[in-house]
């Protein structure tokens, strides 16, 4: 069954990676590698979590006014917000991971694996001619930051909300961690 | 296969409901009747989308502060926060609803439908003698709004906060409908 499977796999493994930062996030590389070792699966996309301030729009270019894939640091953040002309949100976003895999009981058994890994959000999303597994954690921040480029928030609530975001992009990296050593 | 489900899906339906609330959420009702209708299907957990202000500690008794299914109003809202003596996270929550499944056949349909539908955080989550549909929103906010009783933030925020929060409600609402209507 699935004969396409490892043709497709190797085609999209060896294309270009598009996303903007043409590469694995450093965190999640070595996941990445591992999973794309073991015949039966591929990745499609991944993020080691992350933080962003984007403006509060519909996808579109220049959406990001601040991105950062490491932990932050108040002065920093404080400064890139400074610039904002319009309306922000600011985010941080838990790992998430896509894998390809031939046969539902790969999806199975890779699925179960990133629950007891502690990746509390996961599931089988698709079933067309592959299983693709969407393997998510749940630490998340996420609130309006700026109205009409007027910051909504002062100092003492941004330096909790950076103490807490480090907290938990540090917890993300630990499930990467935890679901690699059980694969 | 799996001649059990009927069985257990009378013994969990006829069941006392265990949460806290006694019954469904009135936005999600309908949805849940029509969905428990169908031979294959059982619902198990269901939330039309609430917003909650939370110790900021793992689960407890009287770890709830302030709870609403409801549209949200500022000036209620601000009188809660009033009250707060710890640390404390406000969540608005997307609608979510665990769907038991007979075949797997059953629970792709569905899954399609909910992706359909807009519930774009949907997937098979369990796999072991049923299939466990986790369907999910995405409209999410979350941040720490108290810090040793003391509140982090002003009314302007605020203001921003609940009009946001109300909007995301409504998109949880919508979803709710369009899902229903698609069964």
């Amino acid at each position: 069954m699935n004969p396409d499977f490892l043709k497709r796999k190797k085609d999209i493994l060896s294309k270009q990676d598009k996303s903007s930062k043409q590469g694995y996030d450093e965190k999640i590389k070595d996941l990445c590698e591992k999973i794309n070792q073991k015949q039966n699966y591929y990745t499609t996309s991944s993020c080691s979590g992350r933080v962003v301030v984007v403006k509060d729009i519909s996808k579109s270019p220049g959406v990001f006014l601040f991105a950062s894939h490491d932990l932050i640091d108040f002065e920093n953040l404080k400064k890139e917000l400074e610039g904002i002309k319009d309306n922000g949100i600011f985010k941080q976003e838990p790992c998430i991971l896509h894998v390809a895999c031939r046969e539902f009981k790969d999806a199975e058994k890779l699925l179960k694996k990133a629950q007891l890994g502690g990746w509390k959000r996961s599931g089988i999303i698709s079933s067309k001619d592959k299983f693709i597994c969407e393997l998510l954690s749940t630490e998340k921040l996420e609130f309006p930051i700026a109205d009409k480029g007027k910051l909504l928030v002062d100092d003492d609530f941004l330096k909790v909300v950076v103490e807490k975001s480090n907290e938990n992009l540090e917890k993300s990296w630990e499930k990467i961690g935890r679901l690699k050593s059980l694969l």
